[in-house]
């Protein structure tokens, strides 16, 4: 068996918080349009235009504000005034600067982990807001390697760990994806280790029988990841 | 003196068509907020939002877009009718999924050069539209590597090179802009050539005197390049 050399994290969601942040602006949008129509379906109208929209606009908090301003027009049947819609564009702008906020234990577990293997940061999403809050998340020197895609499937994964001459097998992924994290390395071979974040974006849920049985691990905090570790 | 090994080309107006694109959402944008504010200074209006929003948002189109829906609020005072926004939000979507086409020569060029270099292609901008953008050019499996940046300074090529373990010495850089192909790898003590494209955006622009003298060529046309690096 290989050694465990390389253990690469996920960013949003299991490094830092992301998903509290999307849920709070959703929230506040439909507060928002439902002074337009009281009885609209905000949340199943936003998750079908972002759905819809995915394919050319990718993932992150762009996408995300261009999505949100098109589900206010069109459940407002376009009776939304400009106002709220800057509002809307302001939402966007606030997620996008706001500090970067680690999950508890985050600095320790790279720290300790980081002494025995080398740390990759392998996350999705839009590449300059993904940087900027990596830089913000006064992180980036304890990571030996940088990747941010646009999409974490099999290929995706098969490529990093091409391109950076990495076996399967000295390769675990921390995160709390079990579509993005975990299904597409385990199934190249490497291994999982979930952390689950309480909230999940639906798009990113897997139910958990269509998940194969092993070669993945789940904890329930960061915080035991080097003590698993120590055990494989 | 090192043989040049690699050739790396910007993507955005020099492989395939980009400003010209901006240019006319842009000339569409002016003449729909006219129709409002009929002596409306719109591109130094929107120069200004996107120069605002460039630390927030990045280069691309979802950037592009988010920052053309701030200026037509703005500009009207807020009086643009939620409709006219709608059309800009379609201006967005449509620049996303218009094919990508190439700029004349570009195919027969890669060819040549990639017969005696090993051709790299490295872009700025939005990472889901870049990867778009060469997924629909046909053009991917030319290259032997692809990096989509952020930012394209001295600092991100220095990275680029260290990470492929390129000497400068070893290492030219194709592109139409002198602020973002040229002038960064130039300072590294790799070679550039510049090949202008009709149209530049202002961001981009640099004085020809603030240009080093050496270091660097120009040529009219791509399809010049294969000759240009046979005399290197």
């Amino acid at each position: 068996m290989l050694a465990l050399r390389y253990v690469a994290f996920d960013g949003d969601d299991t490094l830092w918080h992301n998903e509290t942040r999307f849920q709070l602006t959703q929230t506040a949008l439909r507060d928002l349009l439902r002074r337009h129509v009281p009885d609209a379906d905000v949340d199943t109208h936003l998750s079908e235009v972002e759905m819809g929209n995915l394919g050319l606009y990718g993932y992150g908090v762009k996408a995300f504000t261009l999505s949100m301003l098109e589900t206010a027009i069109q459940v407002t049947d376009g009776r939304i005034p400009t106002a709220d819609l800057e509002v809307i564009l302001g939402w966007g702008k606030k997620m996008l600067g706001e500090p970067t906020e680690l999950l508890e234990g985050v600095e320790d577990a790279l720290r300790q982990v980081g002494r025995n293997h080398q740390l990759l940061l392998i996350t999705k999403g839009d590449l300059f807001d993904q940087e900027s809050k990596l830089a913000r998340s006064g992180l980036a020197e304890i990571f030996s390697g940088v990747e941010i895609l646009s999409e974490k499937n099999i290929q995706a994964y098969r490529s990093v760990l091409r391109r950076r001459q990495i076996e399967p097998g000295e390769f675990v992924m921390v995160g709390n994806s079990l579509r993005s994290d975990i299904a597409p390395v385990v199934a190249l071979g490497a291994l999982g280790v979930h952390i689950p974040y309480p909230l999940t974006w639906h798009h990113e849920q897997v139910p958990e029988d269509a998940m194969p049985s092993a070669g993945w691990h789940r904890l329930a905090s960061i915080k035991e990841l080097g003590t698993l570790l120590d055990t494989l």
